[in-house]
């Protein structure tokens, strides 16, 4: 009897990750029975070859993580968080349901007790690194986020890693790089523009470029990302050590590079849609963030990457507009 | 009007400090009117050319922080902590502490609100480190303790950090070496015997040495730590930018090295009192510390280590024996 339990189940990557699950109807080889999907809105309804749970409810609200846990879920993927821009206009929202929220669902395994100890999937950051940095950043670089959340995670990487350590959980967290080309509309995050500059022209709309051609930047696909958590999920973590955290392979690319990219898949016109409209503020906000990682130890483990930024494109046709 | 609160006033180290402070009727050139010690026991008596009270409390209770900080002291030696084998004893009483206390503490500060923003100096600890190590580690190198105890420290670390940017509290993080000479009796902590073997012979006693002579280890005396406390409290945190968490610096001998300098200072009579007991347990603990730094930040900002071993001896020798 396999079970799964994915916090934050109604979000981008939450829901593409029980999709291929779904589809797959199995998990590092085990025939999956049930899987729960839990979110702050109600989760979807999900076709899939076993039963789907669906909870809506407050994550770091109380019991919740009691419950959810309950029935012993052999793997929890724990995705629930308020995003960088949420967690710094609301400075406690952001640490009650990133740090408490995932201290509960620690606290509420371990309260489980008799030998019960879950496979723990967490999603970290690599807002979890602030600047200045090398030009590559090592696996033995430190930790110093210059923003709540990256806070935030650093401190749940932390948990995890003692908790683990003390034998509670069987943990492991992944930071994940920027995810592009992420789907849905424009926003307003100052990492917007990453995925914008090729989302927008894919669809025949205009996209501002608010930054020079020159910034880098580290990147991965939404199927990528949901590959690591599921390499995550069934990878032999006695290979890790005490060492719970990694960070996870991406492909740094300036944004010419991004440009070149989406003018070999899309052609000049989808490049002419893009429009350039400096703007100081996003400027200095990503002169902040990591550009490139050394990612050995993930890479050693067996994390794949996506192989270019054209296949980045390309799995944003093939996964969102059906080419 | 100058008000100081140093939590775990009643510890070794706060009990100095707190003793410095008196002596000294000032701190960075600014009269004190008035401290206050915290201490989970009563903190004894101190004479001093100021007002001075005490206050003895369960520093993670509810309302004590906010009672400490009602008055607004302009700086908080924040010292109160659970020991590392503690914290490794009990799980919850740790984090309640060490985490929890340290929390409320911030929170406190910034519920007062009104432009109170005290300079705030944290204890923290070479614990948050864990091993691999390289030989010396630098200020770059990630957290990864082994330890609950190191775990709750390099948590308040980050939160330190991220209140600090959010302009609650001017904080400054301090990792102490390993204090050595400690004053007091024999304990069964497993770093005892790096103290025990100075100590106990220079009192005419037999010391215990559980592990190899080329066991290399990094120390300051309580001197220094005060010292850094002092000087934590007066710099221009300008300089820190961002990263709030400095190694501090230390004397980084072996156990050979140690008691060749008891030799030195006290003779042969004094290291025939060393009796080696191996003992594999501690030797294999003791293995995952760390060595040796090369905290080149903080000695740029002027904090100054011990000048060598003979040195430590000598200040336990007047400090703790009246030589």
């Amino acid at each position: 009897m396999t079970q799964l339990l994915i916090t934050g189940g109604a979000g981008m990557i939450g829901r593409k990750l029980a999709e291929r699950l779904a589809a797959e109807g199995s998990l590092g080889g085990r025939k999956i029975d049930r899987m729960v999907l839990q979110d702050i809105v109600q989760p979807a309804p999900l076709a899939a070859p076993f039963e789907v749970g669906a909870v809506a409810g407050d994550f770091a609200g109380a019991g919740l993580a009691d419950a959810l846990v309950a029935s012993r879920p052999d793997v929890i993927f724990h995705l629930a968080a308020i995003p960088s821009g949420g967690a710094e206009a609301d400075f406690e929202a952001g640490y009650r349901t990133n740090l408490d929220g995932t201290r509960q669902l620690l606290e509420a395994i371990r309260q489980v007790g008799d030998g019960y100890k879950p496979r723990l999937v967490f999603t970290s950051t690599i807002a979890t690194f602030g600047a200045p940095f090398p030009d590559a950043i090592e696996d033995e670089f430190h930790l110093t986020p210059l923003t709540s959340y990256g806070t935030q995670k650093a401190i749940c990487e932390l948990l995890l890693s003692d908790y683990s350590r003390r034998g509670f959980v069987d943990g492991i967290g992944i930071r994940l790089p920027t995810i592009c080309v992420r789907p849905g509309k424009p926003n307003k995050a100052a990492s917007g523009f990453f995925s914008g500059i090729i989302r927008e022209p894919l669809n025949g709309m205009e996209a501002i470029l608010p930054v020079p051609r020159t910034v880098r930047h580290w990147h991965a696909s939404p199927r990528a990302a949901v590959g690591f958590l599921v390499h995550a999920a069934t990878l032999d973590l006695a290979k890790l050590g005490a060492r719970r955290n990694l960070t996870m392979p991406g492909l740094s690319v300036t944004v010419a590079e991004q440009i070149e990219a989406l003018r070999q898949v899309a052609g000049d016109a989808a490049v002419a849609l893009i429009r350039e409209e400096p703007d100081e503020t996003i400027r200095s906000i990503v002169a902040g963030w990591p550009r490139k990682f050394d990612p050995k130890r993930a890479l050693d483990l067996g994390f794949e990457p996506d192989a270019n930024f054209e296949e980045i494109i390309r799995i944003y046709q093939q996964d969102e507009m059906g080419k």
